[in-house]
C-alpha cells in the first residue's frame, strides 16, 4: 500500500541532533552533541526513598488514572512557588501539568496555530520546539540571536512584515543552543513589541535555574499584566528528564484549550512522574539541591572553557557562558562547517553543526554546539582534543 | 487581549464524560460513570517489588532522557509477545511504545489526516478517541454498531459516499461503550472493505485480555498482509493506567512519521514507567496475572448483570458481555434518556448518556453506559438501586 500523509507531516523529517545521536551510541565517539543532565545531577537518594514511600503509602494513586490538568498538590505547590519566587502569574492564569516542557510547545502550537501561521523565532533556537511548531504546519521566522538576546530591530521587522504571527518563542536563559541570556532591556522591549502587534509569546525556561555565575534577571512571565505569555516550565534539567514532567502558565482561556488537547494526546502525565516531582520539591530542600546544581555545572563549564581556550584557540572561539549547558562554538569564515562536524564525526567526536538549530536548515552558518553536561572530564577532555586535531587538520 | 485559537481546536469542548466526572467527585454521589481498573486488578506487591529494584540496580537510567521510539527491551519483548501470542506483526511493521494508547490514536490522525478528512467510527465509540481525530479537524462518520459488530451493509455505504476516507476505526473487542465483540465474519469483512477502498484501519484493544467468558477472536491485524492495519494496544487495563503506557503495531512508514510525531509532542514516553512493564511482563507470570483479573472482573460482571436483572429489568434492558469493563443500558422508546441521566445523577448516582459517544452528539439516543470495574460491590448496589428509585419515578 502506499501510504498518504497529512500535508503537516509530509515534509517532517527526524531532527538532525537525533541523526547525530546515532553517530553519539557508537561507543567509540565521543557524543559532545547530547543535552542530558549529568549523571551527578539526579538526587538519587531522595527519589529513591520518595518512589518506595509513594508505593508504600498510597500505591492506588500512584497506578490508577488521574485527571488531565496535573497533579493537584502539584499544581498548587508551583503555583505558590512561581509567584513567590519569580513573580509568575496573575489572577487570570492558571498553571497546568505536562508530560515535560515539549508538550508545551506542542499543545500551544495545536490550540493556535492554523497551517501557515507564523512563528517568530530566535535564529539560532532549540530544534525540539522548531520542528514541534513545523508539524503543525506554522511557518518559522528566524530573528538572529546576538550577545544579549535577540535583535530587537529585526524582531519589530519580522512582525511588522508578517501576516498572521501567532507567538514569539524565546528561551531567554541560556538559550539551546547559543547559550545567550537575553538583557532585561530586551526582555522589556520584547514584551511591549508583542503588546503592541497583539501577538502572544512562548517563554520557554529549562535551564533558568542552572545560572553559576552573574546576576538572575526577571522572566519575561514576570511583566505580563496583559495576558500575552505562556511559560514553559521544566523538571527535565533539575530533578529527571526521564520523569517528563513540565508545566505551563498561561492565560486561562489558552490553558483551557491545551487541557483539552491534551486529553486527546496523552489523558494525563504519568501520575507517578508528578507525585515524585511534588514530593521533592515540597518535602527535600530543593534550594540546597539547586545549589549543588550550580556547583556542579558551574565546574564542569570551567573545565570544558578551560581545554577549549588551551587546546582549540584562536581558531575557534566562543561567548562565555553564565549558565546552562551548552557552549556555542564558532569556526573561522572560509571554513565548511558541515564538513567540519562530519570530519570530527570520522575522528570520533560528535558535535551539532549549527544549521540543524535554524528556521531554514540551507541556511550558512558557521557554528557548532558542545555539551558538557552529559560527558565526563576525561570523555571532554578526549573530544576536545579530538576536535582539535580536526582544527588543526582543516583551519589553516 | 482577545484569543484567537487555531480553527480546529475553536469547536473542540471538554468531553462530556469529563463534566460528569466533576459530579462523580462529590463523594456522596455514586459513580458508575469512570472506566477505572479496580483497585484490587492492580498488581502492588509485583510493581512495588520492581520499583524498588529498579531504582537500586540502575537510578541513572530510570532519570535520564531515553529514545523516542520507546525502551528496547520493552519494544523487542512486545514484537515477540504478540508475535507469538496474537499472530500480530510482519516483517514490514514496526512497533514503537507510546504514552498509552490514547497517544496511538494521536499520532495516527495527525500524521494521516489533513483537516476535512474523514474517519469513520463505531457509533456508538470512545470518546477521547473521537476527541482526537476531531483535534485534527477530521469529519468522523459513524456506522452503527449491532450485536456482532459494525453494519458491514452500512460501512460500505460510508466508505463509498465519502471521499477522503483515511481510515476506520474500531475497538473489536468488549467495546467501549457498547461491550459488543466483532464476530470472525465481520472482522474479515471490514478487513477486505478497507483493503478494496485503501484505506487504513486502526484496531484499538484495550480490553482483549479481559474476556472472562466466550472464546477469543483472533485480531484483525493478524490478518493484515497488506499493511493496512495499525494496532493499539495498551497496559491501562491489565497493569495500570497510571503509567501511561501503550503501543502500536503498524506499517513502518505509517510509524517513522508517529515517531517524529512523537518526538515534538512528549520526547519519549516516561522511561520508569516503560521499564516497570518491562519486568513486570517479563520475569513475572503475566498470563497468571491476565487469569486472575479475568476471575475478579467475571465476579463483578455477574454481581452488575444481577443487580440490573434484579432492580431494573425489564424496564431498562442490556445486552449480556462477555468482557471488559462496561454494560450498555437501554431505556425504553419514549424516555428522554438525558433527562433520565439528570434525575439520577440528582439522585446521586451518575452514569454516562449514550450521545456522548456518539459522532454526532445531538443525535437521538436511547442507551447510558455503566462502568462496574471502578465501584466496590457495596456502592454498585447502592448505585443500581438509585437508579431504579429514578426509573421507577420515569419509566411507566
Amino acid at each position: 500500500m502506499e501510504y498518504v500523509f497529512s500535508e503537516r507531516v509530509s515534509s517532517l523529517k527526524p531532527s538532525a541532533i537525533r541523526e547525530i545521536f546515532k553517530y553519539a551510541a557508537d561507543p567509540s565517539v565521543v557524543s559532545l552533541s547530547a543535552g542530558n543532565p549529568a549523571p551527578e545531577a539526579f538526587p538519587v537518594k531522595e527519589l529513591t526513598e520518595i518512589s518506595a514511600r509513594l508505593f508504600n503509602e498510597n500505591p492506588i494513586s500512584v497506578l490508577q488514572y488521574s485527571v488531565t490538568e496535573g497533579y493537584t498538590p502539584l499544581r498548587n505547590f508551583l503555583k505558590d512557588y512561581m509567584l513567590k519566587k519569580h513573580g509568575i502569574g496573575r489572577s487570570f492564569d492558571e498553571l497546568i501539568i505536562t508530560s515535560g516542557a515539549q508538550q508545551v510547545m506542542d499543545l500551544a502550537t495545536k490550540s493556535l496555530c492554523n497551517s501557515g501561521d507564523k512563528v517568530i523565532c530566535e535564529a539560532p533556537s532549540f530544534i525540539g520546539s522548531l520542528n514541534s511548531f513545523r508539524s503543525f504546519g506554522a511557518k518559522l521566522v528566524g530573528v538572529p540571536v546576538e550577545s544579549d538576546g535577540m535583535n530587537i530591530e529585526a524582531l519589530e521587522n519580522a512582525l511588522k512584515n508578517n501576516e498572521n504571527v501567532k507567538f514569539i518563542y524565546t528561551i531567554p536563559n541560556f538559550q539551546n543552543p547559543s547559550g545567550v541570556t537575553m538583557s532585561l532591556t530586551k526582555r522589556k522591549a520584547l514584551y511591549e513589541l508583542a503588546k503592541k502587534y497583539g501577538v502572544l509569546i512562548i517563554e520557554d525556561n529549562p535551564y533558568g535555574d542552572l545560572r553559576y555565575s552573574g546576576e538572575n534577571l526577571p522572566s519575561i512571565k514576570s511583566f505580563d499584566d496583559d495576558g500575552i505569555v505562556i511559560y514553559a516550565g521544566s523538571f527535565s534539567k533539575v530533578i529527571s528528564p526521564g520523569i517528563r514532567v513540565g508545566w505551563t502558565v498561561a492565560p486561562a482561556p489558552v490553558v483551557q484549550k491545551m487541557v483539552v488537547c491534551k486529553q486527546g494526546e496523552d489523558v494525563h502525565t504519568n501520575i507517578w512522574s508528578q507525585m515524585l516531582a511534588y514530593e521533592f520539591i515540597s518535602k527535600y530542600d530543593f534550594d540546597a539541591h539547586l545549589s549543588k546544581l550550580r556547583s556542579l555545572y558551574r565546574v564542569k563549564a570551567q573545565f570544558a572553557m578551560d581545554l577549549l581556550d588551551k587546546h582549540l584557540a584562536p581558531k575557534i572561539t566562543y561567548d562565555k557562558i553564565e549558565g546552562g549547558l551548552f557552549i556555542w562554538c564558532k569556526l573561522p569564515d572560509g571554513v565548511d562547517m558541515p564538513d567540519f562536524c562530519k570530519q570530527a564525526v570520522l575522528n570520533k567526536v560528535c558535535v551539532v553543526p549549527g544549521n540543524a538549530f535554524l528556521t531554514d536548515e540551507n541556511e550558512k552558518n558557521q557554528c557548532f554546539r558542545i555539551n558538557f553536561s552529559t560527558p565526563t572530564d576525561e570523555q571532554l577532555e578526549r573530544g576536545i582534543k579530538l576536535l582539535a586535531e580536526v582544527a588543526d587538520r582543516i583551519i589553516k
